[in-house]
Parts: structure tokens; C-alpha cells; sequence
């Protein structure tokens, strides 16, 4: 069984500090590729917004991960030296270091594969809003995965 | 060279907060692949448990981990209103987003390639035992990647 | 369309804590692996030090990042008991767990498609220099991706 990828990207336009559901996008994309089975990777390309995978429930989760990194890591912190973009600028920074910029997926009978309560987010860290760019690679087969023995 | 994609499954049974190591049932799902050289990425569709790489040789490794992890992120810390499962909920989301749900680890001559000291864990970040699903995703080539030009 | 494998590695050789810019190195492997479109993955085969994608332009960014690291997970906390090779031990370990081991990137038109002030760096935790072992694996289709139906 020969596997095959697949590329696509997204421009996330966000407004401000924040999380932006990417799930539905990322599904589509893996539907498009015509794989069956591999991974699909998102990828943001900043280092003041990243990606996570939380809890697409109750809303009021990713507003306490966002209390909790605004006490964790806070704007304005005199720690900071870096702050020519003001004073989200270097908290931003550290938010994506402690999160991710690359996530890995599993694709499986052709559809993304999450959890039931499992929802992939860009997370922007900045104040102001930004056009993000977001690359999805699906990587894997088109055919059953049994086929390489599974 | 081509390559080809090996998928299977864990269901790992927590006995509460902490970590099982994955090491050993992975490598297994590597070697069923019969693919010799890529990538193993292993994904728990969870989000109140996630995946670490971490020391292997000493215990107490784990346990200062924990220990900081408790500190940092204390249950039932007044901060957080999504509390519906208990004082333990939103930390283990927290603790989710701070480590992976997604670690690719390296596969050579047909086996995983990590560090001497380096094991993947499985972290339960729930009080309660829970049964976490994990996938394992194996992407490569069967023969020696020398023929690809390394 | 197929797709291939290509694997290589570095040995970092470090001068104690702080970042290594491995990008150029990185770029190097994808350019020679001769695949156009999939990602590139970095692993670190160690639990004292990791990889980070970080701003690129400004020096003073990484110098904030580990401000915040040594005051968010101190050298010499009482709270740790994992302290046989001293003080920077245990936080080596924590850092390690909260920024990552394994990063997956995109490869395009036979690039390393990061944005344009992202860097990926080694971050050794320990305060004493040391050899550190990376494995990147390049996987993905030679030809155009479009062939797959972008």
C-alpha cells in the first residue's frame, strides 16, 4: 500500500487574544485529500498565536486556560524586556512556547479522528486582531489501513 | 521508496492521576508495522489527559513533575469556573494544553528510536481512573532509508 | 502519486543553558532528501532539553523566555527530591515536558515552509554543555502537491 499527501492552508482572520475553532476546516481539508488513513498536521506560522486541542463543550473552559495563562504569564510583566509590540507582545511569545505550533492528527476511514469533547483551536495571543496562517499536510493512504496489517 | 501507514490502538485504564508508560506497547505496534524507517505518533483523544516523553530511569522524576505541575496549576483554584466534574476539571485541562496530545517519536532499522532515558508517558491529570483511548500512527518506508539518499 | 522517507541527524554540541538555531541545519536535510511537499520533523532524543519554534529577529526574545522559565521553574526549588545531577535537574525535566521533544514542520516546493520570523531552536535546560542528539525525518511526495489534488 503506497501512501500519498496532501496540502492545503487556511487564513485565520482572528479579533484579538482568543481561540478560533480550526476542527471543521481541518475536516474538510482531510476530506479533500481522498486518504483514508495516515495523520493530518496543522501548523501555524507565528510565534504569537498557536494551536491546541481542548474541550469543545462547555466554552467556559478555554476562558479559564485563558485566566490562567493571563495570571501565568502576565501583559505587562516588568520581567520582560522584549516589548516593542507593547505589552502582549512578550507574553504572546512565551504562550506559543508553552503551547503548540504543530499539531499531528490521526485520519482514520477517511475522516479526522478527535475525541468526542476534542476540538483543535488556533489560540491567538496578541490583543489586536492578525491574519494567521494556518498549513494543514495530510499525509497517509487512500486504502484500508488492515491492508498494512493492522 | 515508497511508504506506507500502520495504524492500531490503545485503551489505556488510569488508576488516577498520573502516568503509564507507553513505551514498550508502542514499539510493538512499530515492529507489527514491518516499517523500518519514519515516524511513530502516538495521539490520546483526550482533554484531561495528555502524553509526556520524560526520564525513565528514576520515579521520582515523574512525581517532582507532578509535584510542580500541582503547584502550578492547584485544584480548585477559585480562578477557574468550569468546575462541573470537580476541582480537578479544569486543571486537567490546563495540564493538557501545557503538555501534548500528539508526540511523533522516530522509527529506525524497524524500531523506536528514542533516548536511553526517554520514555512516553501516558498522564491521567483526573483523580478518578479513567479509560483513555490512544492512537498510534506509523508512517515510513519498509526498506533501509539509505535509499533515499541519507 | 508516492511518497518517501528521508532521515538524518545532528549532534548539537552545547555551551549549557540556552537556545541553538537549528533551522539552517534543518532546511539543509529537507533540500537533500529531494521530497517538494510534507513536513519535516525534528525530535530531540533527550529529557534535559527540547525544541521550540521562537522569534527569530530579536535576541532579547529567547533571553525573556528563559526569564520567565528560570522564575517559573527555579533552580534549587525545595519542592523538587530529583536532584543527583544538582540544582538544574529537575527544572531541566519540567522545561523539557512543558515545551516540546518532537516538532513536526511543513515542507513546500522543496522547502522548509516556516514564517518568516520563526526559528526552530534546541533549548538545552542544563547548565553544563552537552551533546545533543536530534533525528529529522523528511516525509512526503517529490513531485507537486497539486498532483494530489490541492
Amino acid at each position: 500500500m503506497s501512501t500519498g499527501v496532501h496540502r492545503d492552508e487556511l487564513v485565520v482572520r482572528t479579533r484579538g487574544r482568543g481561540t478560533t475553532d480550526l476542527t471543521a476546516e481541518v475536516a474538510r481539508i482531510v476530506a479533500a485529500s481522498g486518504l483514508a488513513t495516515g495523520l493530518a498536521t496543522a501548523f501555524v506560522h507565528h510565534t504569537s498565536a498557536s494551536l491546541i486541542l481542548c474541550e469543545n463543550a462547555d466554552p467556559e473552559v478555554r476562558r479559564d486556560l485563558e485566566r490562567w495563562l493571563a495570571r501565568a504569564v502576565p501583559d505587562g510583566d516588568p520581567l520582560f524586556r522584549h516589548d516593542a509590540e507593547g505589552p502582549d507582545d512578550m507574553p504572546a511569545h512565551v504562550r506559543s512556547a508553552l503551547t503548540q505550533a504543530s499539531i499531528a492528527l490521526p485520519v482514520r476511514d477517511g475522516r479526522l479522528d478527535l475525541g468526542t469533547w476534542q476540538g483543535l483551536y488556533l489560540y491567538e495571543h496578541r490583543h489586536a486582531g492578525h491574519a494567521r496562517r494556518v498549513s494543514v499536510t495530510v499525509l497517509g493512504a487512500a486504502g484500508d489501513s488492515r491492508a498494512s496489517g493492522e
